[in-house]
């Protein structure tokens, strides 16, 4: 491990436009940066330089309208929604509200984007000052929002030239405990330790982080490791956004034959914890008792629902007791078979 | 703004135990600790400090059995649940996986939980310190995983003396543009930063940061402000969890008098997309085409639903299709009255 780290910020870095070259910037600022710093550059200026701006009317519906359309444009997909915050993943794979468009630090009439690819844009930084004689790690970080957890920190939307992620798994402890699950993702916190010498109005966009050490790099090193999918992410979706989808779910269980059954066992308490959720509307007068699941390999396990009241009205509260049972089912992973006939409903069971 | 910080590791820590006086622990390895640094100290030295270790077998399902009975205890509600890994939120408000208990650098047959209060454990440290002629502020901090990122940083769990958050709202940049919604979350940063000279498996549990502005602190500052409620928390429940209780909504959607019409206008566009939803069972055979929504002040808009097969097993298909369809409409928060007739089903629908 390091003897300690300084964090110093770099002053004077002045406007930025498009067409700057950042490592003749930074450099001219920082003249003391030195191999084997690592550079944390707030993604603000990265974008400028890259000329990531769109231009916004001043004011006025149009300006909201624009912007809509470029949050619109730089959105892969709407994770949550809440009143006027929308948190979107983007084409790069981010998970920040209003897609990281910015309209802080520019004039009024345009907004800027993230850079097209920060890891791109650090590993050209780095390339750019290495033709300098200056080998130095470069982190682009920018201001993200968490779940559970209020305030934002800085992030490392790019990074090149450092190890992303320091694995702990397999190393042992002083006891003998193998570490099973610490991968710290240390591009994270040197740009969080970058923010705290950094200013959000005193445009001061660069930090330097002396004394870490930057041992066993590699080329392909990036920020992308830590995006994580929304397929294996537990949290790609917004909880309101996911429990409409379960509603919506509710809405599209099929009937009869395109119910396709896995075949796998019933979980017996699964099963009854989906009676328990519906067992205010199967203890009416309008359907009798559900007969005992049978548990077992395959589809053996089922439920037969019939109504008291073979009135029209009856056979109809059937129906619709049937659809809630089977939507409590789904909600435990049981998949239901419904199968009307001239007495009731059977609804046959399987794990999915 | 600061002109530069230091991270600085406290080495020669040295096994903590019960009873253990942290201030004194701590000054002796770090003679050199001074007015206005800020101590970052890993969690689990203080939690061995207090004595919070559960004792535990050492092996065999009786300590997967004893591990278990611990994570209930210290859990306040389960966010989110995949294979081995359960995301819960802990009675203090933190949600982190296994309520943040850790079997690592502790004997076998110990367990650490976190410690009880861990603002309170940062307050008495700091006043400890005080005593000694030491202003300092002090974090408390630990491992956390985040959704949408993969790998872990330190966050604060408890602070004292030093502002947990640094408020940029209300300012104005350069270009005259009020900054909206920035509060960095300082302490979850400092912590981070401490995290870069820490050890995982050497025993190295205590930086300290110099140079960070402590100015503007008062004693009422905590790492609590942090904590989203789940209420509050756009992502409070886990993405599964969030569908799986859609689900049982749509299970629980009561039918008659019960399902409280608040009466608010309905928008027209999302009761297109609840017609969308259940498309494939409404345009069956088995029920005709849904009247025209009636947007209008209150419950006055209306669908009805009727069946071309006047059998008992067309109104059990037809209670079923109106039970979907009112679970479509649930999902894009429109509520429904449903009243089935001898003819078919009324469904009054109203804004919630």
């Amino acid at each position: 491990m390091t003897d300690g780290l300084e964090i110093l910020p770099v002053r004077g870095i002045g406007e930025i436009v498009a067409g700057d070259d950042l490592a003749e910037v930074i450099t001219a600022a920082a003249p003391w940066l030195a191999d084997g710093d690592v550079l944390v550059v707030t993604s603000k200026i990265v974008s400028k330089a890259e000329g990531r701006l769109v231009e916004v009317p001043v004011d006025g519906e149009e300006r909201d309208q624009a912007r809509a359309a470029v949050l619109e444009s730089e959105t892969a997909r709407v994770v949550a929604r809440r009143g006027p915050t929308t948190i979107v993943q983007t084409h790069h794979g981010f998970v920040m509200a209003a897609a990281g468009i910015d309209n802080s630090n520019v004039d009024r009439s345009h907004v800027v984007l993230l850079p097209t690819d920060p890891d791109a844009s650090a590993r050209r930084l780095r390339d750019d000052l290495l033709k300098r004689g200056l080998d130095v790690g470069v982190i682009v970080s920018d201001t993200m929002g968490r779940a559970w957890r209020n305030g934002q920190t800085d992030v490392a939307l790019g990074a090149a030239g450092i190890e992303p992620i320091r694995d702990h798994r397999g190393e042992t402890d002083p006891y003998g405990n193998e570490l099973e699950i610490t991968q710290i993702a240390v591009i994270d916190e040197l740009a969080a330790a970058g923010e705290l010498v950094k200013g959000k109005i005193d445009q001061t966009p660069v930090a330097v982080v002396r004394g870490y050490p930057r041992s066993g790099i590699r080329d392909t090193d990036d920020a992308s490791v830590l995006l994580r999918d929304a397929a294996s992410d537990m949290f790609g979706l917004g909880t309101a956004e996911a429990r409409a989808d379960g509603l919506r779910q509710a809405a599209q269980l099929p009937d009869g034959p395109e119910a396709a059954l896995p075949g796998n066992p019933v979980d017996p308490a699964a099963v009854d914890r989906a009676a328990a959720a519906v067992a205010d509307y199967l203890s009416r007068a309008t359907t009798v008792a559900p007969a005992e699941a049978v548990p077992g390999s395959g589809a053996t396990a089922a439920f037969h629902l019939s109504t008291l009241d073979k009135s029209p009205t009856g056979f109809m509260h059937l129906g619709a007791d049937a659809h809630r049972f089977r939507a409590a089912l789904a909600a435990e992973s049981i998949a239901t078979l419904s199968l009307p006939h001239e007495d009731g409903i059977r609804l046959e069971l399987s794990g999915t």
